[in-house]
């Protein structure tokens, strides 16, 4: 079962990294697979640990895909590092062992602490949507436009139905992200 | 902003009734908007309280529309109703005015008491997914069937890659509903 969450890191130079990823759980362990090369896992590498976020503010999703990295953070409360000022729930983790990859090596975690700063307040549509957008945008490049419109057309749905301000604004930037794409095909046709 | 919540309701003889609910806020009140009729519009009038139920376990949401009506609920701890037991917050909600309409009223209700039971895990694409499908469930009648299959093909998508063992087994009791809608449509062709 994989969760969509966000991993903040620290770097060598007190800096933090924040990125959406897919985890999973392997005998109570966390497993993160960022890809080679990737700022995450050069943090995890060089420090040995990392912060899961659990958040529902999709505009972190969407702008960590749009050139927007930068998000309020706190300290982490046991290890080096940081985690999302926003973050519903968060966990810190301490790097066990590493299974490497070509692509992605697997990075098998312990959690050391855990803490829930607000409630779960139900499943959002919209959310749901943003996310699927979001992974739409990062396969842009793979992908027909006929595809990648119809897709839009349906996701597009639960945003004008459910959506509040913050999914509003993170689809907004995955849209432009889109329509940017469409108008680098359209060049590359008239070429 | 519409969140999908279960809402829990009591009747008169003290049974509790379980209904799958999109619900929004108000200046500071939620809104509930059940159909007429109801047991849910007929609990609340009746003793004028409910239960907000936030959940992560799709079962819950396909069960109720597929028959499986019956999940582990504990007493409220303020009002005459009940919670479910695997929320992973609940609200307790006193009826405070009615906004009359011949299909669906809205039930401006305040909040008396808000817990949290368990952190939020983060999105899992998988419980989108079978969100979506409930709702495709509950509106087979209204749609021709390319439609259908089209979004069942791809729903199907993030159920193969994320789903847990709850997403697969309330998918399953999605699907045998779909499958028993097509096999009855074939069957109004061949007559």
């Amino acid at each position: 079962m994989i969760f969509e969450t966000i991993i903040t890191t620290q770097a060598g130079d007190g800096s933090i990294h924040i990125a959406p990823m897919g985890i999973r759980e392997d005998n109570g362990l966390i497993v993160l697979a960022p890809f080679r090369p990737s700022s995450t896992l050069d943090n995890v590498l060089g420090n040995g640990y990392a912060a899961v976020n659990y958040c529902d503010d999709v505009r972190i999703f969407a702008g960590c895909l749009t050139g927007r990295r930068d998000w309020p953070t706190v300290p982490a409360d046991k290890v080096p590092c940081a985690r999302l000022k926003s973050a519903l729930a968060h966990c810190e983790l301490k790097l066990e062992r590493i299974e490497e990859d070509e692509l992605r090596p697997r990075l098998f975690c312990r959690v050391l602490h855990r803490v829930s700063h607000s409630p779960f307040r139900g499943f959002n549509r919209a959310q749901a949507a943003v996310l699927e957008a979001a992974i739409l945008v990062s396969r842009l490049h793979l992908l027909p436009w006929e595809k990648i419109e119809t897709e839009v057309k349906y996701l597009a749905i639960a945003i004008d139905k459910t959506a509040g301000p913050r999914e509003r604004e993170a689809w907004g930037w995955l849209m432009e992200k889109i329509e940017a794409h469409r108008a680098a095909l359209k060049q590359g046709d008239a070429a």
